[in-house]
């Protein structure tokens, strides 16, 4: 079957350009022996975690305990990092649970994180491990300083049923290398352990061997790519292997046409650009604008483009943000020069406790 | 088992605030001879559209040939009006398989659309049922002119496999009156049915009678609410029935808070407010101000608060858009007076097709 064939709107991955970005990734991380942990939150996929780990990943990157449950029940993940604070006795009654079939490191930024972390360490009679997250520049969550993320990390140290692997943070663009360093010396001399060091964020990632302090890196979209990477540069329109095919179903105006697929099948996320808001690129129409969406509705200004496209027109879509662009999704069909070899589940969509 | 005792987050719905909207809504319409036609978009889940037709429906409203298949496949539809331009082979042989099931209404505004309906028609056999969609402001799909809405209608009503009736807008405040005056002497000049005139829109839902012209009127955000209509005076806290249960999982300054729930739990959906961008609304903390989210996080600014919230606690969030925010999950939890009375599968959620 063509992609042509497929109705629409349908989720597709190019598997020429999914194995050239892992490769890229994978290489660039290998040559600066920086352990390469991909973030599954943006594919959510099996068959992608599968091939992310075939490449040499050192292990996978789950923000939910829910969705580090189910790469491990794909036989997946010997090895992975919940960079979240897991609150609350359910979840650390999953977690803990978890860590007993395969290794897990949880992060934290409160002794109330820790505290309850070495809880339910200690009540399943396991050690889990913690680092601690550092400030970076996101200014959401992270121990505000150097100074207080050692603190944690003592508590941590002494607390039963913890293991403190170190520290991570999120994003680490080279300017956050002073935090990287302090947070480091200031460990050191605490005689605290920090075996991991990990830093973080697609957009960043070729800049890690600038950052030699970090032993491993947390990246989500570099296999799919996505419109904000494409406007700046980072993935060309081949290496965004993500797509939305979608169809042309009114044209109320000539440089108005309406597409099959809105904030539902895109995400509600938007892109701002030098042309105004997006909601997604058109591959065909470069020059098109997507500028806005209803749930089912894509709105697309096409006043500048030279040949616009009609009703009844398929159209691919690289959507803004590929992460909740994919959690709208049941599946994913994986296609290779237009043909399609799979169709693959996105088992950890709307995994969201 | 009580709404604290759920894992978080979690998407709730209050029964009592939803019957009272409900009867509210319908209570409306019947006194105004007006009749309401639920669009199933906003809660997509079969149990609130069974009370919806119990409280007097005259049939529901599906954007999706797919969405439209989960109602009548779960009984609750004999009547379905589809407000979408059905366009390629793959949707128009199911919506005509529909058709044979149940009563079905589809729009249309292009002759591309209604030659395609035609012919899946001819070839099925069976006659469906079309309204031409016109614009009314929106700018998003519908024929731009009474005059040329009347001219597709003309075309439709020479189309074989095919039954003329009526028209639709969206939305439709009072401001859009002449817009359907002018459209009802058109049709009627050139003797076409109109046994429809559709409006809509939950924010106009109560000023339908001043278009006595609408025979039916289609709303979607009226059973949940949400914190456009809050902010808006449509509905109070207490008739915002849709909340999502959020965990209180990091606080890095005093004056900011984490939630466990992001984008991935609340949609991307963002609302202006005088006090700026807003991803949701905090019940217990009205002051609080909801200014951001990433996937699996909600990142709050209490700096308003005189008492704030602490790590560990929960909290109530209302949705900015209640639909999107339905479409990320699988199961609503039904809650009275605080307990769990039901656990409904949203299962037309993630229908795109």
């Amino acid at each position: 079957m063509r992609v042509e064939e497929l109705d629409t709107p349908t989720l597709t991955i190019d598997l020429d350009a999914l194995e050239e970005n892992l490769t890229r990734y994978q290489a660039y991380f290998t040559q600066h022996g920086i352990g390469l942990r991909p973030h599954i939150k943006t594919h959510k996929t099996a068959a992608i975690a599968a091939m992310q780990m075939a490449h040499g990943a050192i292990g996978l990157t789950c923000q939910k305990v829910s969705e580090a449950e189910v790469f491990v029940n794909c036989g997946l993940a010997v090895d992975i990092l919940i960079p979240f604070n897991i609150v609350g006795k359910a979840k650390l009654e999953r977690l803990v649970a978890l860590a007993k079939r395969t290794r897990v490191t949880v992060a934290a930024d409160s002794a109330y994180t820790v505290e309850g972390l070495s809880d339910a360490a200690q009540r399943a009679g396991i050690t889990l491990g913690v680092i601690v997250e550092v400030e970076c520049g996101m200014e959401r969550t992270g121990v505000a300083t150097p100074a207080g993320a050692t603190e944690l990390a003592q508590h941590i140290d002494r607390l039963p049923g913890l293991e403190l692997r170190g520290f991570m943070g999120y994003p680490t663009p080279p300017a956050v290398r002073p935090i990287l360093q302090e947070t480091i010396a200031l460990f050191d001399k605490a005689g605290l352990a920090r075996e991991i060091v990990s830093g973080g964020s697609t957009r960043h990632a070729f800049e890690a061997h600038l950052l030699p302090e970090l032993t491993e890196y947390r990246i989500g979209e570099y296999p799919t790519g996505g419109e904000g990477h494409l406007r700046a540069g980072r993935h060309t329109v081949e290496q965004c292997a993500l797509r939305v095919q979608a169809t042309v179903i009114s044209k109320p105006t000539p440089n108005r046409v309406i597409l099959d697929a809105g904030s539902k099948t895109l995400s509600a996320s938007t892109l701002q650009t030098d042309r105004g808001v997006s909601m997604g690129y058109l591959v065909e129409y470069p020059e098109a604008r997507f500028y806005g969406a209803s749930e089912e509705h894509g709105h697309v200004d096409v006043s500048a483009c030279a040949v616009k496209p009609e009703i009844g027109e398929r159209v691919q879509v690289i959507p803004v943000h590929p992460c909740p662009c994919v959690n709208e999704h049941d599946e994913m069909v994986a296609v290779r020069k237009g043909v399609v070899e799979a169709v693959w589940p996105i088992y950890a969509r709307g995994m969201i406790r």
